[in-house]
């Protein structure tokens, strides 16, 4: 069973091995330096970590843990353009459309979703490819709902905005490891759960949304709540879940 | 058989009806915004001529056929963007980022062509989904090289630009019929005479392009051969092509 540590350098390598389209031309540096451009990989550790407890082999699951990665920075890429957050930069260096022009940056997202898609279709099994579709419109729709204010249900704005992806980093985990559909209803609910306190914990770092609603001391026993909620559903599935439950610690005490 | 006016108003009925993601919320009339401001529908009607020349069922191409406008459609929406082309109308109605803001119409074009994925995916067969993702990032390699002048190979930038899709147009066509993979190679090269003869017609309008760098008269040539050409590959398909000789006829002589 490999820690989330060893898991993350799995991730960053076959990240910077990844082949894509020759068709991109040029526009391959755009995604590369977004791809590069280092992030927590939670989505792709978490599919990792998923395919390994429930018993398969990481190495099956690397194209559905990249795939969420690039759906990820697809949406990091579009979301800092000036139509959106406008913001200049991205964990220090600077953003897509600041190194690279906000046509070109706009493209790229593009084609990371593309690309994205690309790799899950890698799958003979189609319905890793429709979990990550899905996934996507469902985070999009979110978005949507924040920039328009349209947040009067904030725990529906965060399942979609943030939960969704989360959730079907487990979900492409469990059919990276062909668990069978009628025994993956307990690791899906630890998504849910997961997704939840993800999005609490960012409230409570950026002072808004569940932090704003249900003050600083609210959010944080509703993120309690969450991984409380999420260690039980580790605790009933049947395998070794020991660095799932590492990363929900992880997750609930993280400050950036 | 039907012609090819019969098969517009069967993608305008389809697309007026189509389902959407619930997820996406009120993003959804900002997609159908986008599908409402008709076009040519050439890319669909060519999928649903293709499917039926091949002897297969027109229903069952329906949802490739609007996955491709969706696929169409989200280019434009974001081709109109500040970002590349800047135009406020599209077809004498206001483009979707002057109807509805530039943050809006960015997330409206990522739903289109996620949302197109998920139509190409509702096919038990994967490979329909392939080849529209390809075709896809093929589109958005040949948009890079033309924002960023990288046109010393004009030819390969209308194939990726424009012929991509055009391509794979006749290529879901084929798949929804389920033609065989060894009996698609003559429709194939169909596709790519068409797609480049639809894209020097459109630099002839333009007066861009091959218009530029041939001269009017050496485009016009060009497209006469390659209207010849694409007739010749019907001609060498053992089935009725009636419908599909008009539309290059049509493509021929179009002036918009």
């Amino acid at each position: 069973m490999r820690a989330a540590d060893e898991l993350r350098k799995t991730v960053e390598a076959y990240l910077g091995e990844l082949e894509l389209s020759p068709e991109l031309g040029r526009l391959e540096d755009v995604l590369r330096y977004s791809l590069e451009t280092v992030g927590k990989r939670i989505r792709p550790i978490l599919c990792l970590a998923v395919t390994e407890a429930a018993g398969g082999d990481v190495v099956d699951a690397l194209p559905a843990a990249a795939a969420l990665e690039l759906v990820h920075t697809f949406s990091l890429v579009h979301d800092d353009l000036p139509a959106l957050d406008d913001d200049p930069e991205r964990r220090g260096r600077p953003s897509a459309h600041v190194a690279f022009g906000e046509g070109v940056a706009l493209l790229a997202g593009d084609a990371l979703l593309a690309e994205a898609i690309r790799l899950a279709l890698s799958y003979e099994d189609p319905a890793l490819a429709r979990e990550l579709v899905d996934a996507t419109i469902g985070m999009i729709g979110g978005q949507h709902r924040d920039i328009t204010r349209d947040d009067a249900d904030l725990a529906e704005l965060h399942r979609l905005k943030t939960g969704r992806l989360l959730a079907a980093s487990v979900g492409l985990g469990l059919r990276a490891a062909r668990v069978p559909d009628g025994e993956q209803a307990s690791w899906r609910a630890f998504g849910e759960e997961l997704g939840l306190l993800f999005q609490v914990v960012d409230d409570i770092l950026d002072e808004n949304g569940f932090a704003t609603r249900l003050g600083v001391e609210g959010a944080r026993r509703l993120a309690g709540d969450a991984a409380e909620r999420a260690r039980t559903c580790l605790a009933s599935v049947p395998a070794d879940t020991t660095v799932l439950r590492d990363l929900v610690d992880e997750l609930a005490v993280r400050t950036g």
